[in-house]
């Protein structure tokens, strides 16, 4: 609960650990909550009203999953903690909706704390949501600061009875949930590969101060998503090498999947990475060969005109000896001169290939 | 205690391990001795005037924690060493005022060091004061070189019995210290990215050479952060993974709730740590872009003003025999070709965007 | 099969892991399976015309070989997959030709993902090709997406009874697979070094700005190459550590010099890699180089015109009393003057070694 | 004795291995060598002048520390490596006054090899002595260079019998040889942090290109001594670690002391290499800003007089109709519209903090 | 075999491994293979004229070294390999001139591939001779593409009974032949340093644009040294670390110190490589620094002349109606307010230090 974003105050300094108070912003006004309880042959979809509605509810199906928009509402917490049997440092926790991904094993459950991003439709910056998952024998539950419609493809399936996911445990669901949060991560990501190249097209055309600030937040959008993501690798990684009772060695090889997914969205990432350094190379470097070339001209131009002014300057001079001055063709003699200086100068630079 | 800051000499050179000297200056004039013993039920509060005192007093409650502030006299030392039975190295250490952050386990007790940090209130450079707990099987013993106010959180929540902290035993009472540091860090880098981001607005804005010694500072602030938060990570690793006899397995989980926080820390001064060295980039970016402005506009005026120079200069010749001389028009025909060279040049100028 | 590339929208969404849908572009319009079997005596080679026909077919040779081209077609990979009892993740992961190379060990047989490149005759960028190997007890599947000509060699030999291969095992003739696709490694990386070369002469005479881009194409060409090869290097150092039943002890003295081989292409990898890295920094210093150059240039003939542009100013005033004006050599001193000061400064310049 | 320094031919080329060869200059005439016997009650102090009277002395208390300084004479390194039983190896190594910091268990004794450093008095670069200790079960041989009063407080120790020194075993005291080498460094790491704070304000004020070069060589020093000293953690961790019987579990909680004082050099060693690395950024952006500031001077300056030029030209034309020749306050009027643009230029320029 | 350098084309792609074919040209004409057999009392050394001969010997000694310049003769290789029992893979290696440095173990005998460097007397770049060695349990067989001279050592010492050779196994023997390679290793390093400190002179004398290629190239060879020195670091490890039954406990202290003079090379090898790199940050410094310098000159100057010029140009109009011009010391006048101003600037200047 003390993980509060370091700008902020953080608002239980003093507080013993465990206290439950929900950290940061309320995203949705009222916490939402679904049961879906399955088996091979039926399922069954309960919204629940009240927390006590729920405390009342009796399930008979094998495998329940239990969705919850909305971290900020300590009485649910409370309430399904209680009924669920979480540790109240996991309480403390899914109240906090900052939390690093990670994988906590509980003995009975596993906890995972992982994100899910998005770009808001009007072109900010990149935003996370935090998201939990608790594994149990039987249930899962999964708890969301806001609605994202990651999870509707999967209850989708499972109301359509598609896929393995009805006949299977609560670690085959866990590993639907976390597949799909996968699969949301691709999304992101190719809408952060359109960022990075619609600023690389700015910078070969448009060359304004701006497009810098511009790739320097795309690096800290690229930083943020590699934070969230690389942590889930791990927690794919030791979910798969069956150190938890709770996963079947069955699920095992899906996880292996999942996990080599993952990998792909990682490398992606490593590679909109590189665009974005690269990037800042190609500015700098751009900067440096287009003053190169304005010192060319420069220089060019300086080496050609100054002569011919040095010979103007000369022939202005109020000597009243000065022969030249009283030639018939002196003054056209000069302006050849002058011709003939500026046209060998071009000639030389141009062999040089200084134009 | 020939650990002392390597500018100044060192003190103690030759002396032989284990002599008790202290090492830095001192912070407060006189050390100040608090003893809390307490239980479920009861809490009792010290403040000892003399060691005498001190050593005469015979606790009665399951967890004694003693605090000591000001680090520096060597007769307090001996005699709370003697009574809990300290090794001379560890007293040797606990007198010296710059320790790196470690954790050593003796058998009977075990042995951190650790820092804490703050800003002086009129702006200057971050400060840290070192801290000691030593943890045994039913005492802590704390030393600060002078009064924080980090434990004052934990010293209420013991008054006020809220949590579980009265009814735990010293391991738990050492996590809640540790905690405390953890959530004053959280307030040092809140500040230290406040520093962060006024130094980069100065740099978007004011481009003074002072911008960059000032960067600097942060770039060192940073690592100073680093060097001492980095340590108490693998302290707390080493502490959760169950190796000390000394912490309970029940409190390893809430170790690991503070290990959690201590990441989420060290993630947070790392992406200060990236803002910094990306200012320095910007910095030079900028600077290598207004050169590039400043060249081309030398180059494009020198580039309109050479050609008229020299047209002017020209008709300044005294030649006899100059016919445009005498033209009625003359004068206003050069300047009119002036003019339109000089607009000429600027049409070629916009087009190639450079104005 | 989610896998597919970051900017295309991920075509299966949603899809239960499993579902068999092919993804990416089918690079040949029908697939194409041929079937070598062969024991020491014997060589038999099918081309089957239908999966039926391939189904119908039954083995009396110790080892098998099933070459498949095109990696779309569904109904083929599920007759090919209940066949040989592949499970579903494996035949979607072949189905999908965006796999990033991999050993997974299924218990009966090993499936490995990898890559083939090639550059296009016409001078494009770099390309791949998925390959996938599934190596069972007895037969050996090989997947491509189109002909490559890869396993030419491989078949040659076996039709000719060169080497030991036709008197060994599925595990031997999977090594000399996986070496045929290192051979071709190192022609492709023969290929890429080529392409550093001429773009590094191209840097060394023609200076233009396009050849930055080309630097960048091929750094990221030769990440691609990295990101291939070095997942292979793994995959034979699991080979070759015996974990696996189905890899017999002889062979694995083979895979150690086929890790050998990968070694080597690695190594020939980096120095490209350090080439093109090399390539840029040269860039920018011979850019730096050239800019002091035109400095110099500029700045010199700067110094020698412009005091000889003032002296002609000074005697082009129209002052009424100006002694040299009178002088009847004054004219010629004064160009004497001109001419000593423009020689002395070029024997200045000179000394320097500004010229 | 074949590791000498690279740059001077190898002197023992072809020779076997275990050939006493001294490699390198001797730094003392003749070795002279020191031996020390106590225990708790006595101490005797011998100076050997001959190698045989050496060998002839006969030892009365428990521990022994050899000293010799000196490492070229081959008699005295046989003598004594027949006397201890040392390996032909180490009698090789010791002769080699350019080793490696390293740590050899050769069962029976323990060879140290580690490295004192000093700054010459007159200001020259940093400098190392050689330096060996060899671990047995009652005896210490320390062998030096030539004397630099390292182990100088030790002997006082043990003469004033202070500390704990007498009364412990020779591990102990080869401890407190090592304790009296980390001291050693840490007043070689002030003076070094003396020299690049004054390379630092060097670089503030003068400017000059020499600077380069001293930070460069500081660069160079910083490497050398973290070259000799990171080596010595290594060493003393597997002291530590317990693995030599020859250390008793006693010293072991001393060892982690000077491990943890080597740690203090290492962190110091790090700050000043950072601060050395800063200086070279710090060179370059205050180069790259007074360069855009020369430019903008410039710019500035051209900026102005070319119009006023120009104008000056314009008049200075001989046309016969030139009207404004004749008004009367003509040149009063020009006099005006040069002054006015140059007001006019500098108002736009301090507007846009170009001055 | 198909190791090839990668860019020429793999002359025996497509043949199986273990086919003995030349892979490299030939640097001698024809193989000469010479043996010495020894044993503490008698050593015996032959030059065998043809494989026959040599095949038809019959050994009576203990050790035998059996030594083949030249490594393109397929028939030597397998009369060899037949004789002593090689593996085909080892066979191949050896008749290939482009090996990796590497350690394997045949049970029956280790493998070692290493590399022998050299440069050519007439100054061109670094080049390599290949090096296998074979230790068997009573021989030890090595190959080299050419007489280097590197074993002569070794050779005059077993011949004229120096040391312990003779009297030790093969074992002992292959550390010696390892050991000479190494001291080679420090000859060239040597020269190599020499390279280094040569263009470093350059650099700072001759400034020309062929030094930054230099420099690259010397970069380059100081990889490929360390390339090719890195591994024998892990071929010594390995062998040091007791896993091969070949090697003796006795001779492992002699491999430990042959690793230490490796590693000796190593850091040798690293510091002429920081020298390399820092030469090119000297390089781009010092060309900063001299733009800097040209800048300033150019902008003194041109602000000095600038106003003199402008002064000059308004008293060359020719308005009717200018009172200065008629004033009797006008042009003294104007010629001191000249003077004046120069003197004004340059004591600015000199104060701003920038002349």
């Amino acid at each position: 609960m003390r993980h509060a974003k370091v700008k902020q105050r953080v608002p239980t300094l003093g507080e013993p650990p465990g206290t439950l108070l929900p950290v940061g912003d309320a995203k949705v006004e009222a916490s939402s909550i679904t049961l879906l309880e399955f088996g091979p042959q039926e399922l069954c979809e309960t919204r629940f009203e009240s927390v006590a509605a729920g405390l009342a509810h009796q399930s008979s199906q094998p495998v329940r999953w239990l969705n919850v928009y909305g971290l900020h509402d300590v009485g649910v917490m409370q309430a399904i903690g209680e009924r669920f049997g979480l540790h109240p440092l996991v309480q403390e926790d899914i109240l906090n909706n900052r939390q690093r991904p990670k994988l906590e094993d509980y003995g009975d459950y596993l906890f995972i704390a992982t994100r899910v991003f998005d770009f808001p439709p009007n072109g900010g910056r990149l935003r996370y949501n935090q998201m939990y998952l608790v594994i149990g024998k039987d249930f899962v539950l999964s708890f969301q600061e806001k609605p994202t419609g990651v999870f509707e493809a999967v209850r989708e399936r499972l109301r359509s009875c598609r896929g393995a996911l009805r006949s299977k445990g609560a670690d085959y669901l866990a590993y639907g949930l976390i597949d799909a949060i996968i699969d949301d991560y691709f999304g992101v990501l190719s809408q952060f590969t359109e960022h990075v190249e619609r600023t690389d097209q700015m910078l070969l055309h448009g060359h304004e101060q701006g497009v810098l600030h511009k790739v320097q937040r795309l690096k800290h959008d690229c930083l943020k998503l590699r934070r969230s993501i690389l942590p889930l690798r791990e927690i794919l990684l030791t979910m798969m090498r069956g150190e938890y009772r709770l996963i079947q060695p069955d699920t095992q090889v899906y996880l292996r999947d999942a996990y080599d997914h993952t990998m792909h969205v990682i490398e992606s990432l490593e590679m909109s990475r590189e665009m974005v350094s690269d990037m800042l190379d190609l500015y700098l470097s751009t900067q440096s060969h287009r003053l190169n070339l304005q010192m060319r001209v420069l220089t060019v131009f300086s080496m050609i005109f100054m002569p011919l002014t040095l010979i103007a300057g000369i022939y202005g001079m109020n000597f009243e000896n000065m022969p030249e001055l009283h030639w018939h063709y002196g003054y056209f003699a000069v302006l050849g001169l002058m011709a003939s200086i500026a046209i060998g100068l071009i000639w030389l630079f141009s062999r040089r290939n200084w134009i």
